[in-house]
C-alpha cells in the first residue's frame, strides 16, 4: 500500500479517511443457521448501509480479531498462506473507492467518484444489482514471498502463489457471506474490470485484481 | 465421480457407507462470535468425531441448503461459479477415505486404510496434528466446463477455471474453520501429497487434487 497515493487532489477531491465502528458481535444468526440460509442474491437496492453494518462487515470479512497471530503479528477472521495477509480488500462506495485499513480498522481513500460499475463484470450488469458497497479483492503478491513466518511450499512461484491467493480471496468472500446472511444482507461475487480498476487505483505490478464481491439489502420481491 | 471405483473388493475391503445424521442447527455460536474466536489450530488430539458432528461438519463445508438453486439445480452451503459445484470433498478417516456424497449426505468409501498421511503435505507433518478428519479438496473442471446455467466469463478456460476452483475451494474451507470456530474445533488448511492421492483415488485427468484440511479437538495445553 503506498499511501503517496492518496496525495493526489485531483483524484482525491475532498473525501476523507472513514473511521469504522468497533465491531458489534451481539446480534445475527448462529453460524448453523446463517449456512442454511446462504444464497447468492445479486438483486440488491441502493440502500446505504448504517456506518455499524459497514464496519461489521469488514470486520467479519478479514478485519483483525486477535493482536497475537501466527508468526509475531497480528491475526485476522479469514487465514491466509503462512499469515501473509496478502489479499487487501478496496471498497467501491459511491462515494469513491476506499483501500480497507485493517489494522486501524478505517477506509482510506484512493480515488474519488463513483466506480461502482468497475468493480463488476462486463455482461454481469443486468441483476438488478444496485448495491451500495462493492468489495474488490486485490492479491499483493509481494506478500506472499515476503512472509516473514513458517513458509508454505512454494510461496515464491507464480503458479502456486495464484493457488493461495485465490483460496485466500474465497476465505474472505465466504466471510462475507456468512456475514450477510446472518443479518438479512444480500450478496454475490463476481467478476470485475480488471484493467479499468488497475489503471483507476493507480496499481502497481505486484498487485493483481481479482474478483469483486456485492453487498448490500435484498430488493423486496 | 465413478461409482464403478467403489466396486473394487481389494481397495475397499469392508468398508460401508456413512449416512450421516441430518444436520442439527440448533447450537453454536454466532458468525460474529465465531468470527472472533477464528484462528489456524494446528495441534489436533486423535480423538473421533461424533457422527452428528462429522454430519454437521461436513454439510456446513458444502451441503445442501435448498432444493431450489440457480439454474434448477439444488444449492448448497457454499457459493460455486455458476452454481457447477465442482469442488468435491474426499474426507480421509482412520477407516479409509471417502467421498462425500452431498445430495444424498452421506460418505461413500473410495478405498479403505489409513491414508491420512496423504492428506498432508511434506513439511507439514510436525504441528503435533493427529485430527481424526482430513478434508481432501478435489476440482472436477469438467462441471466447470459443463455448467448449465449462466456462464460465467471463461468457464472453459483452463487459466480461468483455476481462479474459479480455487476461490470456491476457499469459500467451502472458511465454511469449514467458522463451524469449527463455532463449536470448539480445530482446523487448519493445507497441502497434501497430490501425486500420491491422484494414485490412490484413481482420480481421471480432470479431477484436480488441491489442498487438505484438518480438522479435530485442540490438544488441551
Amino acid at each position: 500500500m503506498d499511501y503517496n497515493k492518496q496525495e493526489d487532489p485531483a483524484s482525491l477531491k475532498n473525501l476523507q479517511p472513514i473511521v469504522l465502528l468497533k465491531p458489534k458481535l451481539d446480534k445475527g444468526k448462529s453460524v448453523l443457521k446463517a449456512l442454511q440460509s446462504r444464497k447468492t442474491i445479486r438483486e440488491i437496492n441502493n440502500k446505504k448501509l448504517p456506518l455499524q453494518v459497514l464496519s461489521n462487515l469488514l470486520w467479519a470479512a478479514c478485519g483483525v480479531n486477535r493482536k497475537k497471530g501466527p508468526f509475531g503479528i497480528y491475526g485476522r477472521t479469514a487465514a491466509t498462506a503462512s499469515n501473509s495477509q496478502e489479499i487487501d480488500l478496496y471498497v467501491a462506495l459511491q462515494e469513491g473507492i476506499y483501500f480497507y485499513d485493517a489494522f486501524h480498522h478505517r477506509l482510506i481513500p484512493i480515488v474519488a467518484g463513483d466506480l461502482r460499475a468497475l468493480a463488476i463484470g462486463h455482461g454481469q450488469k443486468n441483476f438488478g444489482d444496485k448495491a451500495p458497497i462493492r468489495i474488490i479483492y486485490i492479491a499483493d503478491v509481494n506478500k506472499l514471498s515476503n512472509t516473514s513466518g513458517y513458509q508454505e511450499p512454494g510461496l515464491h512461484d507464480p503458479e502456486i502463489q495464484k493457488s493461495y491467493y485465490y483460496v485466500d480471496t474465497g476465505l474472505i468472500a465466504g466471510n462475507v457471506y456468512l456475514f450477510a446472511a446472518s443479518h438479512g444482507l444480500a450478496s454475490w461475487f463476481h467478476n470485475c474490470d480488471k484493467p479499468a480498476l488497475t489503471a483507476k487505483l493507480k496499481l502497481h505490478s505486484d498487485q493483481k485484481v481479482l474478483f469483486g464481491q456485492s453487498v448490500g439489502y435484498p430488493v423486496k420481491k
